[in-house]
């Protein structure tokens, strides 16, 4: 009888493959040994923590090769915790007091690390675990002269099961075998499950318990896209479950083909359907998917994972590349958005009671004119590789939005009479993620040559409910009219001065509300990589004048429930 | 020569008069010394605590019955400190441990608690040490056989003068012959500065070290419009603030022959100007600066400084109460509207990332109906009292209205088929704090029987700025015309479907605003009492008709500052 589990899914996809059961090196626990030479022991370690650094390198190299700079990042921070004194020293410390095996010694300490950080708060810290555990694991496996990367044997078609999936695990996965992984802990933002979508590899996390039982060798399904995990199946579930996989593997392939297509609505109506990214790797897969531009860069992620703020040539080399690859297509670059939830340590920003509402973004860079500045100096001297916008975030008064671009001004101007080549057709833009800002979008429309509407950030604000927070969760309503009403009037104050409109939010790649967004004139979509071919697909069905007479009715509705309803019965009409 | 010193206005007014140099017992270092019998210091210090709390609880009633309970509440807090084992226990063991005098034990005590309380970072914490020195002075004062409160026995006119005052020297000041204070510490929300105000006795506090070395006796004049002192005034300058303070006086003679007249402006167009409240105490002061309702009643207060939920029947009999000394005025009573920056520590709520987006007021109502629905019985009981209306506050969307109503209805239903007797004409509204209620008004109008706009809370979701955090307090503009825009939407939808529409934040009273509100057809107008006969005087003389146009015109402005410079020339013209 076959078994089923479920668990999140992390990363689409319908995989059917034997079971390979993977545990860590680490998880095991050394025997307790008193040794005659404590030196000789340390030694001992010393070597195998140099092996293990050499090992990581080699695999942060090979990361950035095949996966990009940013990917590789996380093993910047695995050799760091190798030269960390709390984690090191201690275990050399043991061995010298107690005359203990390495293997031992090591054991302890990182038992005690990892205690100590899935203690805390800080879901990020929490995470920090596991990057202990992958580290002093491969140091293990040196003491133990047993191979740690199992993973990278693979050589048969297999889908991994495990409790969990380290950086330098994932960063091995051999795709031309493993078809997929299943993970007993984990969530959609974990590591692993990131890396996952990076590879568009099909996975669930969060399986629990049960996962561990799965016999190793066992045939399994991996249904990611339903999060369901059937174990040892019937031929029928195999049969039913391989017509399936077969049916999304040519949805997936058909929406490939619209990849060099144009996106335009069934009338022949034109629009931009962008991607969102967060660095130069993403690029890549922008482009596969066929986005028309990048509508929205996050640069924060250059900013964070490090100890100091990145240099102006660090950063013009990373928006030079970036604006090179997509070739002359639109990118839309974010100056920083720090605070809120996304903080950078080295910076020491003070404390806020709400940092929603709090100093961040450009009232940041406002108030740190020396970060900013660095960061639109790198920005302007990147302008000539491509067709660079430039876009504030969290503009509420046209007093921000003034200081900023007479920033800009100024540094323009600095870098052509140094004699530096600054692009002349550089859009200026901002953020609408404010009511505020929306609500004086005629006015600030005179200013800017875009808007983009930022939906996660202008519902929470028009809501007054924390995206972030459980008990309020219920108030995060996209298709509520107080939105839909403010999108408009951030559409109409823009065509009247004949800017162009665009979204970068979640809802710009959602299915029920591109139909209205279409009919409200939205003239740019930017959205996941992943949701741009399903999104060109549902435009070319739609009728955008048909959906400008059908917007406006359902923006007469009062509640998000009666919204979605009314959208939902007229797309199936 | 004379000399001036400043500080904060805490209470407006002017005051010409001596200065009477206050110290409190507590405040001298009292000598160490051996006892012989250690038991009987301890004896006589246990008396000195029963002799203090009867004149505390004699205190207690007085204030109660001049100033109303929520005044009096401090001095149960008091009564408990002298059960609290922090403070008496300890001393009692210092005497049995040294065996020394009780004298300086209470002192080395108290002395420990004011400094850590002083170190505390809650600003409620640090006003604490001001308490324990209170009833640690009183208790002194019994030790060395001295009266403590020798503010009670001032018998000519008098100007205090003193590092503090607490709340036993406020509650004892003789208002034939104290003409006002000045301390060297507080801020406008220090308890002697509420208290001064309450008592509407000219006030300047945290005057600094300076106003230590007012020499007892020396004419001295304060200008509490001002906040500045002058010490040993010249004749002219005698002369100069006679006529100030008689025109002082003069003008609030004036303004007070106002109240008992109707709101109405130039042009016949009736308002209703009411004020807000905390508790029964309140109501005095608004009736008599003419008040022509309550527009909020924030029954938090009910719910803070204590240890746990006030019951029905506490409720009911401060509901009923406000609603009959209104003898028939519409009374605004707001449901409980914790969360946010209100805590209150007996709920245990959980801690949250951004409080002020948080399950705050009826969202934390909704989740535990327990406590909401104490309240709305306790309200509709006390309905038969006079005009009550009961009004949500933090509605979003219609589904919390709904719910709230539809709770409201069940409480009613029950009572009635109690035998209850409920009002059959409470009404029903909402506050519009949350951009998304103001953008949604139309249809939330069909809903209930008024709207009343919080302002301070809609300024800073529409701002998105926290409006307790410094580093974007230059985003709280009441004359942006976003925020005005959500306004004029506010006051239409109430029109359309013949509802009333109110506004009971800081800018109801504003006299920049008013003009504006006015033209917008706000009508009704909630704010300190204090601010009612001016916003009455200044209604007096506006055209409703020609503001309305020229409202109309501010809201095709761009910015806050444009906005205030057309209101300013206009008024002027």
């Amino acid at each position: 009888m076959s078994q089923q589990l479920t668990g999140i899914a992390a990363s689409p996809g319908i995989a059917i493959a034997r079971a390979f059961r993977y545990a860590h090196t680490a998880a095991e626990t050394p025997e307790r040994a008193e040794v005659a030479d404590a030196s000789a022991e340390a030694e001992r370690f010393r070597a195998a923590v140099a092996r293990a650094k050499t090992e990581i390198d080699a695999i942060r190299e090979s990361t950035a090769r095949r996966l990009g700079a940013a990917k590789a990042e996380i093993f910047e921070a695995h050799l760091m915790l190798l030269d960390d004194p709390d984690l090191v020293d201690a275990v050399l410390e043991q061995i010298d007091n107690e005359s203990v095996n390495a293997e031992y010694a090591l054991h302890e300490v990182t038992g005690m690390i990892v205690e100590m950080l899935r203690g805390m708060d800080s879901e990020m810290l929490r995470e920090r675990a596991t990057d202990v555990l992958d580290v002093s694991g491969r140091v293990m496996s040196h003491l133990k002269g047993r191979p740690y990367a199992a993973l990278s044997g693979i050589a048969e078609e297999t889908i991994i099961v495990a409790q969990d999936l380290t950086p330098s695990d994932t960063a091995q996965l051999d795709l031309d075998y493993v078809r997929g992984f299943v993970t007993e802990i984990g969530s959609r933002t974990s590591h692993s499950a990131i890396m996952a979508r990076s590879l568009e590899l099909p996975a669930i996390v969060g399986a629990g318990k049960a996962a561990a039982d799965v016999p190793d060798g066992t045939t399994i399904i991996l249904d990611a896209t339903e999060g369901r995990i059937v174990v040892d199946p019937s031929d029928e579930e195999l049969a039913d479950y391989r017509a399936r996989k077969e049916a999304y593997n040519a949805r997936v392939a058909e929406l490939k083909r619209l990849a060099s297509e144009p996106s335009i609505s069934a009338d022949g109506a034109h629009v931009e359907l962008a991607a969102n990214i967060g660095g130069v790797e993403d690029v890549a897969k922008a482009l596969e998917n066929g986005a028309d531009g990048v509508g929205l860069f996050r640069t924060e992620f250059l900013y964070m994972g490090r100890n100091s703020l990145p240099t102006e040539e660090e950063q013009h080399e990373t928006y030079r590349h970036v604006l090179a690859k997509m070739e002359g297509k639109r990118v839309v670059i974010r100056t920083l958005d720090i605070g809120g939830d996304k903080e950078l340590p080295y910076l020491s920003l003070p404390k806020e009671s709400n940092p929603f509402l709090g100093q961040r973004a450009v009232r940041f860079c406002l108030s740190r004119e020396d970060v900013f500045r660095t960061q639109l100096r790198a920005l302007l001297r990147a302008s000539t590789a491509g067709k660079l916008n430039i876009m504030f975030p969290m503009i509420a008064v046209a007093g921000e939005l003034r200081q900023a671009k007479a920033i800009l001004a100024e540094e323009r101007a600095k870098l052509e009479s140094e004699g530096i080549a600054v692009a002349s057709d550089i859009e200026v833009g901002i953020m609408i993620e404010i009511p505020a800002a929306a609500l004086n979008a005629d006015y600030l429309a005179k200013e800017v040559d875009f808007f983009s509407i930022g939906t996660n950030d202008l519902i929470q604000y028009t809501m007054a409910a924390d995206r972030m927070n459980d008990a309020v969760s219920y108030l995060y309503q996209p298709y509520h009219p107080s939105i839909l009403r403010l999108v408009r009037m951030v559409i109409r104050a823009a065509e009247r001065e004949g800017k162009w409109a665009g979204m970068c939010g979640e809802m710009a790649g959602d299915l029920t509300a591109i139909p209205l967004l279409l009919g409200l004139g939205l003239g740019e979509f930017s959205m996941s990589a992943s949701s741009v071919l399903p999104a060109r697909e549902l435009i070319g069905m739609l009728s955008k004048q048909e959906w400008a007479r059908l917007a406006d009715e359902a923006l007469q509705l009062g509640t998000q429930e009666e919204v979605k309803q009314f959208v939902e019965q007229r797309s199936r009409a």
